[in-house]
C-alpha cells in the first residue's frame, strides 16, 4: 500500500488523467468522417484520432505530475519508470462503440504496482459518469449526482445477470463454455464493452465473462470491482490484471458456480 | 397531414409526454429493489413499478391536452377517442436494459392515424438526449446540445454497422435470415434496445433488424427515422408499423441488399 499522502496524490492525478481524455475525445464523438484503420490484419479494431489524442493527453498530465512513473497505454506503448508504479491507460475501450454512436465505451486509467491494480477510473465521457475504487476509496458520480459503488452480493447462478460484449467470446473452446455459462443464468446481454464493469460495480449486474483481452482492458475494473466488493479472477480463478480470460463476479456464488464450467477449458 | 396549427399542438403534447414520463421513471432507475414480475410465461420480460408509473403520467398528459385521440400504451391497452388521431406509447423500451442498468432503454411517444406515425419521440432519460421526427420536424437534444439527425446515406452492405437488440432475433427461420445478412456486414453489435433506432437517425449507424415487435416498440422510430431520410419497412418491403419483422436503413443500398437476403424467410 501506498502512504496516505502519496495516495491521495495518486488518486487526483488519475482523475486529472481521465479529465484530460474525456476533453480530448468527445470533439471528436459523433462527429462525420472520424478516420479508422485496421490496427491488426483480422477483425475490426478501429483507432480512431480521438483515441490518439486522448492517450497523448493522458501522457502530458503523466509527464507533468508522475514523471517517475513507468506509463503503460493501448496506443503508444510502454514508457519505463523508475518509482515501481505504472499507469496503465486505455483512452477508448470499446472503440467499436464508439465508431457505432453508442456511450458504452469507456476511458480507463488505472495505477498499478508488480502484484495488480491499486486503483481504477471508468469513465464515461459522454454521459459524464465516473467509476473509481481502491486505495481505500469507491464512488461514481453522473447526471443522478454522487453515489456510493456496492456489487449486489451472492446468489444464484439461476439469478444472475450476465454481460459480455460480443456473442463470440474469445475462441471456440472460449465462446462455448461461456455458452454453458449462459444457459444457466437469467438474462444474457451483449454489447456493453467497459460499462459493464462499471455496472456490476454499481450493483446492477452479477457476471461479465469475457476472453482476449488485454491488461489495459482490465487493470481499471479490476480496482474499481474490487473496491466495490466484487471478486475479478481469470477462469481458473488467479489473478486476471495480465489479461486474457476474465470472470468479474458480484459475489461468491456466482464466481463459484461460473468457474466451475469456465476452468474446464484447457489453457491456450 | 395536419393543419399547422394542430401539427404545433400534437409536437408540443408529445415532448410533454416525454418529459412526463422521463420524471416518473427516473426515481426508479437503478434503484435497488426493483419489483419484476413476468409478464409472459415463457421468457424475460419485467414490468417495473416505473412502467406502469410512466404510463400512468403519460396517459394522465393526454387526458388533460388531447381527449379526443385515441391512446395505445404497452402497459394499459388501448382508450379509443373520436379525432382519428392514436397516440401509442412505450413508457420503457428495454425493459432488460432497464434491470441491467444500462442507459439503453428509452421512452416511445408517437402520433399516428390509419396510415401509420406522423411524429415519434425517442427519449433516453439518464443521458438527457431526446430524439424526434416527423411534421416536417428533426432533430436531437443531449449532452453536446442540440443537433439535426441525417442518416448516413446508402452504402453497401460490406460497409454497414448492423444492431439488433438479441442475437437470437425471432423464431429460427428469422434468427437464421438475420446470421445470414450479419455474415455480409461490417459490423454487428448487439444489446441497445430503441437505442439503435435513434443512432440510425443520427447518422452513426446503417441498419437494424429485429423480429417479433408490437407496434408501440416501431411507431416512434419509424416517424423519427422517416424524418431523418432513412427507410423502416417490414421484410416484405411494406409497410412496418403494425409491429412484427422489422428493417431500419440509413439508404437505398443497404436496404434492398438486406432485403433480398430477410425477404425469403415464409410468413408466418
Amino acid at each position: 500500500m501506498l502512504e496516505s499522502d502519496e495516495a491521495q496524490r495518486v488518486m487526483v492525478t488519475a482523475h486529472s488523467v481521465a479529465d484530460a481524455a474525456r476533453a480530448a475525445i468527445l470533439p471528436y464523438f459523433r462527429q462525420p468522417g472520424l478516420e479508422a484503420e485496421n490496427k491488426l490484419n483480422s477483425g475490426f479494431d478501429p483507432v480512431t484520432v480521438a483515441d490518439c489524442a486522448a492517450e497523448q493527453a493522458m501522457r502530458a498530465v503523466l509527464a507533468q505530475q508522475r514523471p517517475e512513473d513507468t506509463v503503460v497505454g493501448e496506443e503508444y506503448g510502454t514508457q519505463a519508470g523508475t518509482s515501481g508504479l505504472s499507469w496503465v491507460l486505455d483512452p477508448i475501450d470499446g472503440t467499436r462503440g464508439f465508431m457505432s454512436g453508442t456511450p458504452t465505451w469507456g476511458v480507463l486509467v488505472a495505477v498499478s504496482d508488480a502484484n495488480g491494480p491499486l486503483f481504477g477510473v471508468i469513465d464515461q465521457p459522454y454521459i459524464g459518469e465516473r467509476f473509481w475504487g481502491g486505495l481505500g476509496q469507491s464512488g461514481m458520480t453522473g447526471p443522478q449526482g454522487a453515489r456510493d459503488l456496492a456489487v449486489r452480493g451472492t446468489r444464484g447462478l439461476d439469478q444472475a445477470v450476465l454481460f459480455t460484449t460480443f456473442p463470440e467470446v474469445g475462441t471456440a473452446a472460449e465462446g462455448a463454455a461461456f455458452q454453458e455459462v449462459a444457459r444457466h443464468v437469467r438474462l444474457t446481454r451483449y454489447g456493453m464493452d467497459c460499462y459493464a464493469y462499471a455496472m456490476l460495480a454499481a450493483g446492477q449486474i452479477d457476471l461479465v465473462i469475457e476472453a482476449g483481452l488485454s491488461n489495459y482492458d482490465i487493470h481499471a475494473p479490476i480496482a474499481v470491482i474490487e473496491a466495490a466488493g466484487g471478486i475479478v479472477t481469470d477462469w481458473q480463478g488467479g489473478p486476471a490484471h495480465q489479461g486474457g480470460r476474465v470472470i468479474a463476479a458480484a459475489g461468491e456464488e456466482q464466481h463459484r458456480a461460473a468457474l466451475e464450467i469456465l476452468s474446464r477449458v484447457p489453457l491456450d
